[in-house]
């Protein structure tokens, strides 16, 4: 098995240990906690902390443990995403999204329970990875920063906000991508880099490497939008009106801004990764992905 | 001006500063954060953090940063609890919810921050407090095992589940009541305690100090439901068919086991505040409230 394949067998291994031991109380609740996490998934963010932490010269089982944390956040984020309230969407990698499975009271204690446990994991007596109590610290801080009102959730409104509206610009939707999936995506990356020690300069790099994977992953999931088989609804926010680059600019001048992203990314990786085994790699699959 | 007049005033300061620097943005989340954060109310919880500190012989400046911390959690929880999807109440400390203010999507995000950012406050260098980063760790994990899943939320769980149920008995709702309210109460005491370096049997007494007190006052709160000038909808959790002491058992045994709660609570508070300037007093004005 290669690097990534490895990892990711083992990712899954520790997410079904967490779930078995966090989630073991008989309530919807806790059944829909780990319905939430079980939902497959690329699992691209927990890979970026492991990959960053090989990249930084750690060693992987330094990383689980905040690869795990993302992974409960990036969960939260689409639980609440899918709700009525924001995106009602009913349809999510191929199964019912939280609200629809279960209730709408649920899904939203669902994300409420997953966002306040990944800052139980940076827990030094419980999930002990080897590194000291102030890296602890640095990896929830970076987390809490990327994620919070002036991060992720602020990205998240900025979405709502511009929706239907006509007066964007490429500029306006970057942006809302760098926040809104940047962010964790560069602290997925800076926390892998923590774990292994990196020092503050390798850590600035990761953390743009990783806003700037995130907007160039948001472009390809617009271009996708319309596309079959994607476990999602099609045509989604087209018919929300939710602004992406095609609507925005010409066809020539979306790829061209996707191209430059995808450019960006793939030098700052081979910088990062020079055996081309790890970030390399996984940027590699990415540029391929057809959901 | 007493010990709780004054921490309550400088309290207030420190709140307003940290809007003041964190949600600065010309957004409506910005503005329903601080909108959320300052409706007033008792701000019990965070009082309780600044005087377990005062009682484990800290000093106040250790413990604004926790006790900022347990408000952003604590309105947090308010805002989501309103929401449709929940209590779907529209009144809260005498003004329109958030979600009435503002918009559904608009008290989603806001929760979701205000969650966030309770996390990204225990930074040494932006919000240093005179504490090592083992402390800072400390209460950020100390907060988060008492909110998640496990927690405050899987409280609100069963505060959702067990509504307009009739086979509840006084242990299903005192248990409701110690997850639901307790939980964080008991964070708030022991985050003091750790900023004030208390020992780990210190530590547990104001846990179950706190969680005992959460019972007690969820207590004076049911029986407060039917009351006028609370600033909530009068008799809303007795038309949702919330369960209540008052349904479940005699009025003399509701006041027998309410009782028992607030002796338990006085006599700790006693033995942690040997003066009475500080718990004792705050007990003493929790048991005269009338909202």
């Amino acid at each position: 098995m290669d690097l990534i394949s490895t990892l990711q067998a083992q990712f899954q291994s520790s997410l079904d240990t967490f779930c078995g031991r966090a989630y073991t109380e008989n309530s919807d609740l806790h059944r829909a906690c780990t319905y939430a996490l079980q939902g497959g998934g690329k699992r691209v963010r927990p890979m970026l902390t492991l990959l960053s932490n090989a990249a930084c010269g750690g060693n992987a089982a330094q990383a689980f443990i905040p690869a795990l944390a993302v992974e409960l956040v990036h969960t939260y984020s689409l639980v609440h995403d899918d709700l009525p309230a924001l995106d009602n969407d009913s349809l999510r990698r191929g199964r019912p999204t939280v609200h629809v499975q279960f209730a709408e009271s649920t899904a939203l204690l669902v994300g409420d329970a997953l966002l306040s446990d990944a800052f139980s994991l940076f827990d030094p007596q419980l999930y002990p990875c080897g590194v000291s109590d102030s890296q602890y610290l640095a990896m929830s801080l970076e987390l809490a920063r990327a994620i919070g009102g002036s991060g992720m959730v602020q990205g998240q409104f900025e979405d709502v906000d511009w929706t239907g509206r006509s007066d964007g610009t490429p500029e306006t939707l970057l942006e809302i991508h760098r926040k809104k999936t940047g962010r964790l995506m560069g602290a997925a990356c800076v926390m892998g880099g923590i774990s292994a020690g990196a020092s503050a300069a390798q850590l600035d790099t990761l953390r743009t490497f990783g806003e700037n994977l995130g907007v160039w992953f948001q472009l390809q999931d617009d271009a996708l939008d319309g596309a079959p088989d994607t476990g999602k609804t099609p045509n989604k926010d087209l018919d929300q009106g939710k602004l992406s680059l095609v609507r925005l600019t010409s066809a020539t001048q979306a790829q061209q801004i996707t191209q430059t992203y995808e450019t960006r990314v793939r030098e700052t990786a081979s910088r990062l990764d020079p055996k081309g085994t790890g970030l390399v790699a996984l940027i590699h699959a990415l540029a391929q992905r057809r959901k």
